[in-house]
């Protein structure tokens, strides 16, 4: 008999309430012989003002014993800025080599973007999750003087954009429409630039029905608002993927929405799938935040495990639910999450 | 008598008709006192296939000699990407310390956008133009191997943020509504993010009638799409505000429309002044091009010599004649100019 061995992070904020829902949906969609277990963990804000811990050896060892990790968000105006970020999300991307970062971008019926006219946008960027300007590496002199220097080292490497490369065009081979953009800035950094496109092109001539462009991410900005409709599958690196996944988000339908997963190929560790908009401290205990984008983070989890089936019904639901919103009063957190499990069992 | 010694550097594709059409309406404008003198270079895929060359220590010696530089754009798909980039367009940044690089963005009457609704966008982009990702700085070992790692290392120097931030408060004071937005990735690169944000916080103490806010450059793409008008002044780094400045020109009218100017406040150097947008060899030599973008470079032009009422007159002429075109037959580039040009003189 099949079973799923969860780890859940509902970190901070509206993610405590989210996640809540993510279950509920998960719980309705599984067939009976699927054995669901569950174990939650209290990283976040929480467990740092309480430890002063983000993220230890032993929890790492732990998060390794589960197949899946679904994670709700982590942030919260108490903790400075940028150490719950890189001491526990950055940290378990990189102890657990997510090195393809997941985030489909589609307008469904009925949801409205800030984009004039009705685009028609479905796409997927696979953003490398591992390297770049994300690494840490750099440092600072002469801290707080007038003559300060600080540094930011993006450091990339043939292993590491090749397995991401040839993770897109595979996706992009699978889709109908088998097209692939590179977006990059190899016109400026000409370094990695240099070695991205080498590779991209490299790997291109084992997937000849897959047809590829090039793009620079000044550039990819405009073509998102004005011609979204021309992506299909997108590869990029770790920051331009963070800046254009949110720009994605935004015209479709936004950060409500979007998902987004954490994903180590291999198997070697676990796969994290979290949705894109983060803590949202304003709205937090409200019953206010829409469910919608972690509900879709455990499609791609599902999906991820090898339910496809299953995954694909919560796609549908989600789909019906949105097209059904218009001109109804706004619902709970709950009601959305109650409803989306009814519509995935029936 | 008064008199502007300019430097013209058409460069290719369509930069050679934009910049006659530019020329046109300077001439137009200019008093009668005002001795205009000019002097063409050949900068860009002609000298560089001529000679091999982009920018000599003699030619940056002899633009030296000029109170001003008007560029239209440099690029052709024959030579290969960043030759030319990095060759002419960076390298005279960095030569002549263009460190405030202005963008600024407004969406005129009757000038389409993207965007839904009728949104109001009127915000000037501070971009930070000499350190950064753009410093050149990194380097690529084992190349072309399995194993090759490349690096981009990103610079930045208290002195340097310190100027470009203290020009940003000035301006945002300047503007009626006195906001001031910091734009960084400082969760994630914490070392350059730590600079920028502390110098922003300290040079904010001396504008207390300033607003300031400080914003992600992830979460800065979706407020750009969501809310534009949320934004006034804005201070960013070079590689953020050459991101987020195309984005910005995407959903305020186009690149057919923005203008910039790569600033040395000390005036040690000449300034120069170009559109965003590109050499466009698709289109080029067909009468085709947009010149508004480059007549309002010319504006930035004369407002930082110091003819601010000739720029105003610009400013209103292509307002006006943005306004009216809706409904109207497409112009020749020439057209453009000429109607201009008779604007601003009259
Ligand atoms: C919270 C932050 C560290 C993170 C990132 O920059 O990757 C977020 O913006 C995201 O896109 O998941
Ligand atoms: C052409 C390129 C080097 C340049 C840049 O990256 O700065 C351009 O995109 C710009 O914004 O002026």
């Amino acid at each position: 008999s099949r079973s799923i061995n969860l780890a859940v992070i509902p970190g901070d904020g509206i993610g405590q309430e989210v996640v809540a829902e993510g279950l509920k949906v998960l719980s309705a969609v599984l067939p009976q012989d699927v054995k669901l277990e569950t174990k939650e963990y209290d990283f976040g804000a929480r467990r740092y003002h309480a430890t002063g811990e983000t993220l230890t050896d032993a929890d790492a060892e732990a998060l390794k014993q589960h197949d899946a990790i679904l994670l709700g968000a982590i942030g919260d105006p108490s903790v400075p800025s940028g150490v719950l970020e890189r001491g526990f999300l950055l940290k378990l991307r990189f102890l657990f080599d997510h090195h393809v970062n997941l985030r489909p971008s589609k307008l469904l019926p009925g949801v409205a973007t800030p984009l004039a006219g009705e685009p028609s946008i479905d796409f997927v960027v696979v953003r490398e999750g591992t390297e770049g300007p994300y690494t840490g590496n750099g440092g600072t002199i002469r801290k707080g003087t007038p003559h300060e220097v600080a540094t930011e080292v993006s450091v990339n490497t043939a292993f590491g954009v090749e397995r991401v490369v040839r993770d897109a065009f595979a996706r992009a081979q699978a889709r109908p429409r088998k097209k692939l953009a590179l977006i990059h800035k190899n016109n400026v950094l000409a370094f990695a630039g240099h070695l991205w496109t080498n590779i991209f092109n490299q790997v291109a001539a084992e997937f000849p029905e897959v047809t590829t462009e090039y793009m620079h991410v000044d550039a990819a900005t405009i073509y998102l608002v004005t011609q979204p409709e021309r992506f299909d599958v997108i590869v990029t690196d770790n920051l331009f993927g963070d800046i254009i996944t949110d720009l994605a988000a935004a015209v479709s339908g936004g950060i409500g929405v979007a998902a987004s997963g954490n994903i180590n190929p291999s198997g070697e560790f676990p796969s994290m799938f979290e949705p894109v908009h983060g803590s949202a401290p304003d709205i937090a205990g409200q019953g206010k935040a829409d469910p919608t984008a972690t509900v879709l983070s455990v499609a791609l989890l599902l999906r991820h495990l090898g339910y496809e089936a299953e995954a694909a019904r919560i796609d549908e639901a989600v789909a019906v639910d949105l097209a059904e919103r218009t001109g109804k009063p706004a619902r709970s957190t709950a009601e959305i999450g109650d409803a989306l499990a009814v519509r995935v069992a029936g």
